[in-house]
């Protein structure tokens, strides 16, 4: 079995944390200059490793092996959210960057394939999974050239420009290339480290369903409007609201989730009643049986709010990202490599987070493995791993890549 | 008794509206140019009913009368709300001039004297009801100086320079001038349409109880964080507002209010768990027995929430108005008038608004009319009141005025 060289892995990830560097975290949006600059980076290290690199028309940076194979893709991304985390998701690029070096340094599995990718954009900032759909085909030259900044509102054509890409093509998944991807990431929650474990087995990541729930009533002076005549959308909110939290628990799957994460009044003022209101509502769930129940509860619940009054509610569907299951036999091949490693500190999770293991999974056999993210601290720049976790993480993954291509 | 000439009333009232005019309504904030206009131009119009005007150092016009009394003071206010109504308080200042020009038209009772006055900036841009509260002796010379538009952030002291009125003196209640005060107003909600009633004979303004509920949990990942162990500061804010609307009716006196007009959470993203939530309560009674039986039981509901947790609540008292009580004889008197004129159309009520006779009313025995808001529609430019209702509103008026200074 391979051997990672965990302070090669360590300085690395270290390195790669100088790109954008904010605090103790990284600012590092994708296309900014520091991540295009850490792709160039990436793409000489990926050279180093013995790779073939290439940064394509969106940004991603596949680096391909030269091997005959039998293949393995791995892959994550190194752009970040805003003054967000070190590791998120750049460990997982790294972890496939170390895997490459440790197999061609045991003899044993020398001749094991592995290509590595950094996903454009995972975090969204002109889209969602941008270099992930790019290269499973979800992605079109018009859904590009719509592509605008989530903030700041700039074409993607235009900073695609700028970092020297406009007249790169995209890379597309060969057919046949892989016998799958796997994907490591930080948790991003506390699971892991409340029940004292350090390898997560991620046996789905969630689906999640997201609606807009418009309330619509009549503005109205708060002094000079008796209570029974109101129709004051705000409270009609709330007590939707009420609901939602009152009937979902017993709808619920064991590791379900529903958030309300924005809501808003109009006009917003002490002494005017709301005429309007809105709040996003979404649950997620590793089960799309969960997802439906849900979703089958809040119509129903709109509904008689509607049939009661006094306002009009609207419930409008988002989006309904369907959960993606992971492969088992992947699965059992990072458990069986966890458990060697370190003993009865394994368990088998969902991930409530997206990844673009759920984008790579509609085409390949995919599975993803996490380690513990300290105090469940996410999308933030305090977001941290202890070192032995990342390295253990990354011997553990390694391990589990040499089996599934061996099949041992 | 006097009689009031409506089309003379009616004609000013159009006249003024022409300062600021937006749609149907009237966009005319105080100090603004068009309020300054409009200014000018009511100390012409006093001038020609034989009052003596002045623009105070704030902007009020008050008109005296150069007769030897007895007197009443007539006052409202001629300042808008953003994009207004023609009425909300001109109304009431025009029905003052035409009171002096009827009282005056009439042998039998031009020896009454009667002083007009328009407040300055009743709808508090740059404060709380500037002009009555200067007249008052509530506003000092620091206030002025600390005052800024409340939108714009300018100060004060620059709106009244550009208005001229930077080296003019503040005019202030003489001691024994006045028997009371008198004010009439549109209605601004819908019990007079409501119950059929054509002037109503308000018994108190309320006072105004508010509050801001700070509301602080954990900002988290919106997927990846379970829900038992979560701290949702905008839930927390929804379960204290639904218990609000649960106790507070059995509290309720026949006319209360309660209202949330404004409520937040952040950062206000669909896939974080708010990590805080702030909301503004504030609640209106005539009774001021009502309003601690409403803080006691949003005391206890705070208390009981930081009891159960898992976020922190804070309640900070941001003001207590107390309720200002009529005069009773003036009451009589504008019952009686209102008797005579609409059998059967009036009725006794509280004001839910604030209104400048509740800072004239800490000093002078004070008492004030509505006349109907068609559609309870108010604070929007399509306010408005069928013309024979205010032409019948002033006639009452009128009437009430002459009743209480001959005390027939």
């Amino acid at each position: 079995m391979p051997r990672i060289n965990g302070e090669r892995l360590l300085a690395d990830l270290r390195r790669i944390a100088d790109f954008g560097r904010y605090e103790t975290g990284v600012h590092r949006p994708h296309l900014s200059p520091q991540d295009v600059e850490s792709r160039h980076w990436l793409a000489g290290r990926m050279k180093e490793a013995g790779l073939v690199p290439v940064i394509d028309g969106v940004g991603t940076v596949l680096g391909r092996s030269p091997k005959a194979g039998p293949r393995i893709l791995i892959g994550s991304h190194s752009d970040t959210q805003p003054r967000g985390g070190w590791l998120d998701g750049v460990m997982g690029v790294i972890y496939g960057l170390e895997v490459v070096r440790a197999l061609d340094e045991d003899p044993a599995t020398a001749h094991l394939a592995v290509d590595v990718a950094s996903w454009a954009d995972e975090e969204g900032h002109w889209g969602q999974m941008t270099g992930s759909r790019s290269f499973v085909g979800m992605l079109s030259e018009a859904d590009v050239d719509n592509s605008r900044h989530r903030d700041e509102g700039t074409p993607m054509r235009d900073a695609l420009k700028a970092a020297g890409l406009d007249r790169t093509p995209r890379e597309h998944l060969e057919e046949g290339r892989y016998r799958g991807y796997l994907e490591a990431h930080i948790e991003q929650g506390g699971l892991l480290e409340a029940n004292d474990k350090r390898i997560g087995v991620v046996t789905a990541i969630v689906g999640i369903y997201q609606y807009r729930l418009t309330f619509s009533g009549t503005q109205n002076h708060a002094g000079t409007t008796p209570m029974p005549i109101r129709k004051d959308a705000g409270a009609a909110m709330m007590r939707l609201y009420n609901e939602v939290m009152e009937k979902f628990p017993a709808l619920s799957g064991p590791r379900s989730v529903w958030t309300v994460g924005k809501m808003s009044v109009e006009p917003g003022a002490p002494a005017i009643i709301p005429g309007k209101a809105e709040m996003i509502l979404q649950f997620r769930d590793a089960d799309a049986a969960v997802l439906d129940r849900f979703e089958k509860a809040l119509l129903a619940i709109v509904d008689a709010a509607n049939a009661n009054g006094p306002c009009r509610v609207e419930c409008a569907n988002l989006s309904r990202t369907m959960p993606t299951v992971m492969d088992d036999r992947f699965l059992d091949a990072i458990e069986e490599a966890a458990v060697a490693h370190a003993p009865g500190k394994t368990m088998r999770m969902p991930s409530g987070a997206g990844h673009d293991a759920q984008i790579l999974g509609r085409r390949l056999p995919a599975a993803m493995m996490f380690v513990p993210s300290i105090g469940g601290i996410s999308h933030h720049f305090t977001e941290n791993t202890e070192d032995a976790d990342i390295v253990l993480g990354c011997q553990v993954f390694a391990d589990a890549t040499a089996k599934i291509l061996t099949g041992n």
